[in-house]
């Protein structure tokens, strides 16, 4: 099971907590999974069913629905970050959208473990850390203040960025790939806050308020919610086919166009 | 403070937990408020910062945005049911919309107190449990199977929706409500599942596949997640008026038409 957390960064309160853990004889948290070891595990294939989040160290039938496992590294990893600000919207919905269209292998990201109350109103508890997350093929950096500010995020975007073949960011998450180096020149779709201070706070880029949605190489970058649907679609459409995103899109009740070629 | 979670409704297994708790000498949970208790309480209004989950026992200011206290009942209260196979896009855009339009305390409901794992993809830790949840003015039920077959939800839905001004339900919500004694001869949106079993599961229920919406009195039914997007944003309109809800949509970039009245 690789559905674990990482503790909190900051060393020497991981240290006191151990402690405390040993002088009240509570066992141990279990060891989050490394990278590596997650990269040479097994999981069951995209199917609708809930037996994702267990992972196996060979081949064989899936424990929950008797498909045949495949390795991990073979199924889209699409992770969602969430930070204490993100907006509940663009992060739900685009992690919904990915996960409904059955062809991923969706989930949530923190820097916490324990649930984030997102807009006061939805409680989401994070299922990876940034230490134990398997490597991403589709990052999503939902709209919300502040996470361009922390330091960790950045790097962990910079990270995950560089390797993921799709970037899905909403409003602000544009300022969390400026800081992480990404970006620079290019025209941002922008409302609202963005569109009056992101100059300010990302002075690389452009900022474009009659734009809903903008394309670069792997970046698809969001306006809005709204505009959030339709890069979902488009990467379910680049990874499995427009079929599957049509029908996604169909079964959502979504209006949905694909984007001209 | 308000958000705290009934323990599962089992009394034999409450009885056993709290025995075991004082064998242990861990100090007993505290006592989920009544009703009564909260309905008498005092809250910050609908301000777009994160304090709507403290209560005060009489009127004065907020601790956290300074603005001045209005009694709960005062405040539109919005509770999206939560349970094992809860759609998430249907569950968190309509509650995402309804808190958005900063007009409404809108939160979670759930016979559980644990995180629910909901489409294999997203963890939500409900924010009240059915006993400690404040009377709700509006009430929501998001699609997915199987909680028309449970008992207590079922009852609770009977309870929530005849006190309820609004009550919205996507998809095979609308199973719930016909349970609970609700929509007798009501033509319902259906797709899917729910167009094929509908009326083996609810044989007062009229099925049909081209309605994308119904209302009927305070019932909002909506086939899916796109109509839902239509539901939540009427009842902010009935709620706070249009302009309210027309601007909510265009925040959100979601296009909006309001029904013909």
């Amino acid at each position: 099971v690789t559905g674990l957390h990482r503790f909190p960064m900051h060393q020497p309160f991981a240290l006191a907590l151990l402690a405390l853990a040993w002088l009240a004889v509570v066992p141990a948290a279990p060891r989050a999974p490394s990278q590596e070891a997650a990269a040479a595990a097994f999981v069951c294939p995209p199917c609708g069913a809930e037996c994702h989040f267990t992972t196996y160290p060979k081949g064989g039938a899936c424990g929950v629905c008797g498909m045949g496992l495949v390795p991990l590294a073979s199924v889209p990893q699409v992770g969602v970050l969430l930070f204490p600000d993100a907006d509940p919207l663009s992060a739900t919905l685009v992690l919904g959208i990915l996960a409904r269209a059955n062809a991923t292998r969706a989930f949530t990201v923190a820097d916490v473990a324990e649930p984030l109350r997102l807009g006061d109103t939805l409680e989401l508890r994070p299922q990876f850390g940034f230490a134990d997350a398997p490597p991403l093929d589709v990052l999503v950096i939902p709209d919300g203040h502040g996470a361009w500010e922390d330091e960790l995020v950045v790097q962990w975007v910079k990270t995950s960025a560089a390797r993921a073949q799709h970037v899905i960011a909403v409003g602000s998450g544009c300022l969390v790939l400026a800081r992480a180096g990404f970006l620079a020149g290019e025209r941002v779709p922008a409302t609202g806050m963005l569109a009056r201070m992101g100059k300010e706070l990302a002075p690389a880029l452009e900022f474009d308020g009659a734009l809903p949605a903008q394309r670069s190489g792997k970046f698809l970058l969001a306006r809005d919610t709204g505009a959030a649907v339709g890069a979902a679609l488009e990467v379910v459409r680049e990874l499995v086919g427009e079929e599957r995103a049509r029908r996604t899109a169909e079964d959502l009740g979504l209006a949905w166009t694909p984007e001209a070629r």
